[in-house]
């Protein structure tokens, strides 16, 4: 089964908390057993899991900014005359792919183990999220 | 098919070779070919692969060190007073999933690629891994 | 439904964009909707997503030498005497997986979204890429 969801962002290595989206969708399938893949589309975003609160939010923004900083040069900017080199070098490092296993129609993630949209993009986005849903049994 | 197992960790980015253990859930499965979720529960653990040897485990650590250095101040901290900003960043970076196909009831993998669990948390843990097969025949 | 492809890398963090291959082998496949696990065997090389253009690619290849630069010391090269120890690690780091869903037999991807193989090893590889096609309906 497949689906997908829009989220509105700020850009800006955003970070928004996805995890009542997925599992909505989760349960409206009705499906019991199997693993989830969550998918979005683009270049400057990516997936990846948290215990969402505002000072790990800080804490991923400010590693993000040390690996790739937002006001270093990147070769990108002279392709289109733009400033979001950081936002592509650090959504490929991160990737926009997860698959999550579930059972009895629950995620299988833990109390503190939030999923997470980082829209990595200069300006804000609305962004396409894509889940698929495959039976195990 | 959906199983778990148990895996005792010494915490501080230890470094587990789970390989064996993943195979031996596939063998017992006895499906011939398709793909296998591997899934750790908690925000402070990863996944990934690493030739398991000494030398790389050591190196794989110091870099995760140089990213998210131990004795940074981390804006975490402040919310349950505890210590361990630097492995909830660092597993948000690696991801707690894996996809991996399999043929002939073996994984697809190189000799020297091993799965890997990475333990950041900053004290020893029982970490929870879940296996999800998928058949694609 | 499980296929492979090869690729010839010059290493050295080679990126090669591995869209269209993919793409073919899913539409030879003819399955209309699911997901597609993409795999490369070996710990030297890993998969991931970027806007392919020449200027993004050598920003890649920046941040993976000040993430883990080629010439400092790796307590890797002490086992077998040779120099791909900053290879290991970034692999480690990307991971070597990629599941992406697809919809009408078309990956669901991003205009600027292509798929790339980063070959991180020391000299030129051939590298075997596998596909795996499983079904959602």
């Amino acid at each position: 089964m497949k689906t997908s969801f829009n989220v509105s962002t700020r850009g800006d290595t955003d970070i928004i908390d996805i995890t009542e989206k997925v599992q909505s969708i989760l349960t409206n399938s009705n499906i019991q057993s199997g693993i989830i893949n969550v998918f979005v589309v683009g270049s400057t975003a990516g997936l990846s899991f948290v215990e969402y609160e505002p000072g790990l939010i800080e804490d991923l923004q400010e590693v993000f900014e040390k690996i790739a900083p937002k006001n270093k040069y990147y070769h990108h900017h002279e392709k289109w005359h733009d400033d979001n080199g950081n936002s592509h070098v650090r959504a490929s490092l991160l990737k926009p792919d997860l698959t999550i296993p579930f059972e009895n129609n629950k995620l299988c993630i833990g109390t503190w183990q939030q999923i997470i949209l980082i829209d990595f993009d200069t300006s804000s986005r609305n962004r396409e999220i894509l889940v698929t849903i495959i039976s195990d049994e």
